[in-house]
């Protein structure tokens, strides 16, 4: 009943993730990789986009350290600070430090959530230099072949107060998400929980209703991970529509009349 | 006359705590939890929220961790921190990664009061990774099938600036709550407090008028807390108009005229 | 000539503090402390709150320990802290740790002004739970029946950002303080100066006046407290005209129109 | 060539600074002092607030601990500080605690500069508890009847976020202070510089020319300060008008027009 | 697979770093060196101002100490600060320091995104003085002949708010870069990838096209850098389209209508 | 090639800075440090201020600390921090503290840019009692008369958020300066760089056509430093028109179109 504990920069996956590739993506991010250019993945919540880096992790068989990003993430948090122990200060890698020095792969989830200074200290790492300078220690390290950065957004979030600097965007490899076409989405909902292929069409067709209310109401629509979750609370015997409502509407929105309508969605379907 | 002092991971609630369900909410929690899903919990204040989390900490024999969220919640708090003891550091896990490594509940109340850091550090934990990267000790913990995180919020004070992203939303099943029916809430308040069922039903009477006046002036109506306030006033003596100003219409608004209209209800009442 | 030193949870109030009701306070505040609910007290300045509460730990026989709240009161000020003595770390209470650990009150004066941390921190003594979390002991505090949370505020001074929340107020019985009424204030100004009647009347009179410019010019009228002053002024030999001016007038306001009209009515009455 | 060093509380005006009333000042002041109120001195910059508190401090025999107040003052800058000495922390009293302790009189210089939590932090001092609770040591210091809390500021500068709330306002005897009558401000410049009469009263007519600009262009006219800085300039050899216009009419105003039609009123006169 | 590691100060850079001047820079940073006067480069992100610092630092022999600027940055991390270790505090320069008393070259990148303070510290170095004073040694470091300041930034994106103010630019030499002319861009575009000559004419003509956007949509063209990043996915098999999709224009902007727009010139072109 | 390392208080100016006087500056500073009155000077960035403030501690045989002020500088940057060493604090002196207590002159440059807390605790040192209480020791330091404190600032840069306030201005006895007229400015150039005397007047002539565009799309025109900046350039063999855009033109403005009006400016004198 206790947690097991694992140091991030040992932390190999060890079995294939489940991923179903929607386009190039894997193939432009292993050429971005072996020319040492950092990948930026753009896309809705709950697409596919840590799936995706699991899934890269295991093929490159380098270790995945992930950081989410958000706006009290400090500098020191990605590149270390130093820790009294014993009467003396020991350095502690933070996780982008720890990526640079083990040849891993630092991917940094939500980068726009984060401050300036954490965007700005991946530029030296993110062009040719390839180079983390740890200031606190009086140190450079350049960043080994293997050593691959990472970072995702969602644009739909993207404020003006939010927005990537060119500065910071015109050094990455760009890949594109999206949620999978139907048949896809299916198959996907079906091989991760085990539910009956008519539901999981049902749960794709509602999903699709949700997102055409995007921007009419609702601020996004239902993702491939609601779904997932629907079907497993199905899966444990609760009733379709009540599992509809607590996996997908509730979790999408907090307006009644929206609530309502998206009821009589899932109403019509089950 | 001192204080009892409790380690938070083994402080397990021995008493089945009184709840009365008021829907499917207690099967949905077991589905999500057997499922390893987290849950939100969305409703007003007072309504018996903290109480069911209590009554399913005590269904499941786990410990529950509760954290009241607010503006100067770090990640930290919720993480944890080194502290220096006998010139070493000494690590202390926050109620989060305690929460974690003895596979207990962590109940986040009021989420949406905290700071964006912490919704964030609760990511990894909330999709089917389940880890917990704790940065300052370089470890990374995966919890046991038994943690299970929750968290609250109320939507009726959702503002724009302290709105859950979708990004955090949609990795939830959300449990919806509301007051109890009529009659059921005066079976509470009697249940509560011992008072006779008439008083008790004028109680629920008086709160439903309150409630009325939500948006009316109002910020919010009457809750069952109130109402169990009230009576355990007059149980101990005091008189029931009095009891109601003080425990109900001084609790809700300091507004000079809307507390004539409501003392005028109580008096109507009582 | 040096100051006197006391432990707060030690510094038990000796002499009955001079205190006139003005209302039921008294018994509400007996009943919500042996049912074990928190108090909040609301009221202008100056009109005997932080006396009632002197009078009531007197009456409880309790130690009362008073915080005045403020922008920049963190909620480690009322939890506590370590602090580092001889190379070790050593837990040092805040105040409200105390109040609990030690059975004591605990009165948080002009809550309103705290940051919402503050006011979070209490949400789990303010319930039916009772209890304190020592995030940074990984301590739970279970406070004993004798302790007891009260806080005040003024309700005049409350604007859209220092607004108590709902889930804050609704933890609490509230009791309404105002200035007495004429007679019982003359009455009050005489014991507490010892001034004969005539003058306090005519005291009592001036701030009336005052209090009647509230909204048209004054923030707030002159308190009971200001009576006290321009009366101990004046029995130190002060002219009363000019102790008006000094101890009401010019504590009242910096109107220059507004102090010529309050001097015209303080020479109206001496 | 290097400065002399003191401890503020042993800090004793030895001569008489000299101060030329304006009215009733220095009865007031000594009448609250003995009745234990505190005071609060309201007038423009330079007329002569700081002057009058050292003639207060000698003539009480009281040790006089001035603090500039200013956005940043903490509570702690005011109350004190552990540090940390020989691996031990060491408490060491703010002024505000110092002069509790000691029987002082602390004065806190434009008050309204400060934070709510250093004029928050006064509130127990400024009423009849007269006690400064100390929260990191876990102390309560009950001042002595010589303890003395006098502050100052310029309604002048009052603006909405700075303002004196009544709660702390309505706590204080109020003394106001203006510019000394022409005659008198004459006296003061020739007492303090040695200038013959002729001039320091060109001064003075000088002075109350810019004073009539205060509102048309001027934020200020020219102290009693300034005047003394041109005198001591002029007895140094600088030419009158030249003198005039580095020590008072550059020290007003930045403005090109504002400081023609001064440098004019200057030449008019001498 | 590990990272290698470096002192700042001692990274020399080996190999004359690739560089093709579009003016009279070269000559004028070496003139200025020579006369110690500090050096500012302004111009768009990608258009080489770090490859020139690198091929300046080749020049003079001299080791490059690069700093991206950020709002976060502080003086303190620029100039140094205590570490403990071993019971005593060790002073760490930070890399301005080191640049200055090692005789580098400090490179300030994007330096109005630093906070005033930055900006405001290197002052003393920037002019005839050449000091840099460093408070908590209470030491003054007087720069030797050798040590040199350049910082750079990008006129486009200036706001008010991040405005360089005149005190500070008037102390630098300034060079204007852009994008290098057609030919010149196709040639280093060949050198630095190896592609084919024709294909990088293509990727010029598309970065132009791109580059008339700027201000129509596009808050900025595509970069000298964003081409070496497309040839090189062109050179590992990746389709050119799809190159230029994922390289050029994904980085450039999240805008759906104009991404078709880009989309629809660069299949115009492959 | 490594720095020189001094302590300010004993880094005395040993040979005479060349500083041309514009009026009687020197004179009134005497008279004003004779008198122990502090010094404020006012007037646009390079023309003169920091060398004025080199000559005058080289005529008054006294140490100058300089500190460039700016939004982050905290009073204990001033006036001092402990330190630990050895397991112990030590307490190290702020360039105030530092001049203070020997008697030396303190420059604070640029004021304005300084928060509140800065320009307030120069107040005590600022008027007649010429004290600075360091809170953290519990000490008061007397200025020595050698003592000398000094401000700048750039009137037209004066915001009303960076406004210095009139209880600060009217402390100081204030000094206007400007740039020098056009002998006097050539003669200045060719004295600083040896250029020939036509090509300094040129210079003087160009600089004079850029302050006339002041308020006309420039912010400021080219100070007397920048005239020499681009007369060391041509003295290197940088060509006039290169070294005039470069050293005067791209550092006064990032404009196209007023940079093309400067450039037909320069080009019609050279």
């Amino acid at each position: 009943m206790e947690a097991r504990v694992f140091k991030p920069e040992s932390y190999l996956i060890e079995n294939e993730p489940y991923y179903e590739p929607i386009g190039a993506e894997i193939e432009i991010f292993e050429a971005a990789y072996h020319n040492q250019l950092p990948v930026l993945l753009k896309g809705p919540t709950g697409c596919g986009k840590t799936r995706f880096m699991e899934h890269i992790a295991w093929r490159l068989k380098r270790p995945l350290i992930t950081v989410s990003c958000h706006d009290d993430l400090t500098a020191s948090d990605l590149v270390g600070r130093f820790l009294i122990s014993g009467g003396n200060t020991v350095w502690v890698d933070g996780p982008l430090a720890r990526a640079v020095r083990h040849g891993g792969i630092c991917y940094l989830d939500e980068i726009v959530e984060a401050r300036k200074d954490t965007t700005v200290v991946i530029h030296p790492l993110a062009d040719d230099r390839r180079v983390l300078p740890i200031e606190k220690l009086g140190e450079l390290l350049v960043g080994p072949p293997e050593f691959c950065l990472a970072m995702s957004y969602n644009p739909g979030y993207q404020s003006v107060l939010k927005d990537l600097k060119q500065s910071t965007r015109q050094r990455f490899v760009a890949l594109e998400f999206d949620y999978p076409a139907p048949d896809l989405e299916a198959k996907i909902v079906h091989n991760e929980t085990g539910i009956e292929g008519g539901i999981s069409e049902k749960l794709v067709k509602f999903a699709q209703m949700t997102r055409n209310l995007k921007g009419n109401g609702l601020e996004e629509g239902a993702s491939t991970r609601l779904l997932v979750h629907a079907a497993k609370l199905i899966m444990s015997g609760v009733n379709a529509n009540i599992a509809c409502r607590s996996a997908i509407a509730q979790a999408l929105t907090d307006d009644d009349e929206m609530l309502a309508a998206i009821y009589e969605l899932s109403a019509s379907l089950f």
